[in-house]
């Protein structure tokens, strides 16, 4: 143990405006710095869930569908993520998982340029099932699938160009991509790109409204702690969404849903990008997961998360012997996420010994020790012990 | 009052062998017999869910995703639900809305058949979504959509058609399709045939292994009680499953979800037909919802919903004045669901006393009184009052 580190650790606690945030979730000893698979749990939740299962589902019935704004709960929970994501609202809608959600921003994207435009790019280092879900779509557009990383995107765009998926940030390296340049070399192509933001929503700013960034897709259980498998979300830009035309247009995106119309007319707004019946008990979880954030800054939220992962990097550096991992996460801010990933061989063993030991990371194929910082609720104490836990086991 | 009827409606419950499980539900003095839009609460969903917020994502947090069965509940979930419509575990998953659902088995037949097949059949009675969908799926597959109603399908069949969308029972009128012939009709014209069972399932025998059936949806929020949009389930035959190729290829479906490879691979099986991460906290509360049918045979069932509707029937034969409505229900057993639509100019104001009265029924557009009867809650004596105070609210 470090007397320097620990110290420095309580000191950048002390200091932490962020600190109170804690007290919203149910927490134990353990370290838990895997809020990037799944968040932890928010305390408004269970009682919020018990309020919508005994009262609203068990007394109200079918009357809740209006009564306790079951109808309007996509749009309206969605209003509640676009301020995290630099959106303002009427343009995020909530439902269906993420990959349902990336096959609808990439047709929608692909019929929103020219039928000449054969190509879909898509980040070739993304977490797989964007990869499957963009070779459906292309596949089913007409177009042809062309993998590439980040990097590659400007010199791969061209008038072929019809479309381009990226993440925000990479999920087993922790990589920030450059959003705000990279959608402007797009849109100065003639193409279309679509943000994946699962592992940014909530760490980071995002800026989608300022960026002018077209079509947006997130997942809800990362940072924004939503619960398992919680529903994720679709951002349209305002000015786009009368042009997008869903692969999925279910009853619930129509003008007029309980018409019961044989024509299908798709309705205005964000609500355009909803298919079917929304899930409602884990909806309702999310929008109470939401609460934690009323009050807080994501920029505050961001300079934190920088602090963690820089305070986790150095203890890294001060406790384990040099060489025994490799550090994949960016240097530069500008280029990193809210997550550490180390290489070492022998990760997966070295991380089933960590959790035992109540420090929750996670493995990632076929080498990576994943530590992911939710600014919300992980401390700089937590970080020094995780760190100094993870070096006894690396030893 | 009729004395006589009243009466009828003792006997008969206390002759009912499914008279006990009513206990199994939350339920007060309303006549609910809208369990064809939302079912009641099963009592044993509450405390279910209370646990996988508190104890499984709360303390166990990550851990759940292994040790609380949440990766496997897709699955496992779709057995539960396999006897209830005839077939052999192994062939249900559980997962996305009812309307996603239909996109995956309407893409997934047409890819079954050869490309010369260029029509796809929609029954134009149908619930609207399917139509919607139907009409992206054949857009997307170019093929033509050609609306027709069920009895039009056996003539409607060529060497042209690719798949055809059926509904089960009409969630309108209550109508009962012949899914034994159809689908014997459908396979015959070398096509496929994909059933949607939103309003069978749970209500009536279904005999999907029985009777052939390809590929089929349902919802399970209906007469299966599982939660305000609870998660739908693809059926996809055994022996077809090898050939079922997704249109929603996720990391779900994939053999080895956890390599992160970058190309797709469909894992065998019913697993296929997943996509994303699974919605836990409605999917655990649609298990719990489900142990309403241990022991429960649905021919049982199926013989008491007819005598339910029946009595229905002569009850308001008996009260309302003749003429004052019209039942579109069909008269025949064998072609009737679990419901019963009568049609009267102003339906919507009539059901809107008749709830304010505690019986709820609900409006569909633009003049039905639909009635749904949930034979494991709704029992006889609700049937004469629910038909004493329409006629009080008819006259």
């Amino acid at each position: 143990m470090s007397e320097r580190l620990v110290l420095a650790a309580k000191e950048r606690d002390d200091a932490d405006p962020l600190a109170d945030r804690r007290a919203g979730f149910v927490l134990d000893d353990v370290v838990y710095l895997d809020g990037n698979s799944l968040g932890a749990l928010p305390a408004a939740v269970p009682g919020r869930v018990e309020d919508v299962v005994r009262r609203q589902w068990g007394e109200l019935r079918i009357r809740s569908w209006d009564e306790s704004g079951w109808w309007t709960a996509p749009e309206r929970i969605g209003d509640r993520i676009a301020p995290l994501v630099g959106a303002a609202a009427g343009q995020i809608v909530v439902g269906d998982s993420t990959s349902v959600n990336v096959f609808k921003a990439l047709v929608g994207a692909v019929r929103l340029v020219d039928d000449g435009r054969d190509e879909i790019l898509v980040d070739a280092t993304t977490f797989p099932t964007d990869g499957y879900i963009a070779g459906s779509a292309a596949r089913l557009t007409g177009r042809t699938l062309r993998p590439v990383t980040p990097d590659e995107v400007p010199a791969a765009l061209s008038e072929r160009t019809a479309a381009v998926l990226l993440n925000h940030v990479d999920y087993r390296t922790g990589r920030l991509h450059d959003l705000p340049s990279l959608t402007a070399a797009v849109r100065a192509a003639g193409a279309v790109a679509v943000w994946d933001l699962c592992h940014s929503a909530g760490a980071l700013p995002v800026g989608l409204d300022e960026h002018g960034v077209d079509l947006a897709v997130g997942c809800t259980y990362k940072y924004l702690n939503g619960g398992p498998g919680s529903p994720a979300y679709l951002y349209v830009r305002q000015g786009l969404q009368d042009r997008f035309d869903s692969p999925l247009p279910g009853w619930n995106s129509h003008t007029e849903p309980f018409g019961m119309r044989e024509e299908y007319a798709p309705v205005a707004g964000a609500r355009r990008g909803r298919v079917g019946t929304p899930d409602i008990l884990s909806m309702l979880a999310l929008e109470a997961a939401l609460d934690v954030w009323d009050g807080v800054r994501v920029e505050d939220v961001r300079e934190k998360s920088l602090a963690l992962t820089d305070f986790f990097l150095e203890c890294v550096a001060a406790y384990v012997p040099a060489g025994r991992v490799e550090s994949l996460t960016p240097v530069r801010h500008e280029e990193r996420g809210s997550q550490v990933a180390l290489r070492c061989a022998d990760a997966a063993e070295v991380m089933d010994r960590l959790v035992g030991r109540g420090v929750v990371g996670d493995f990632r194929s076929p080498d990576v020790l994943r530590f992911g910082f939710t600014p919300l609720y992980v401390g700089f104490a937590d970080v020094e012990r995780a760190a100094r836990l993870l070096a006894e086991e690396l030893r």
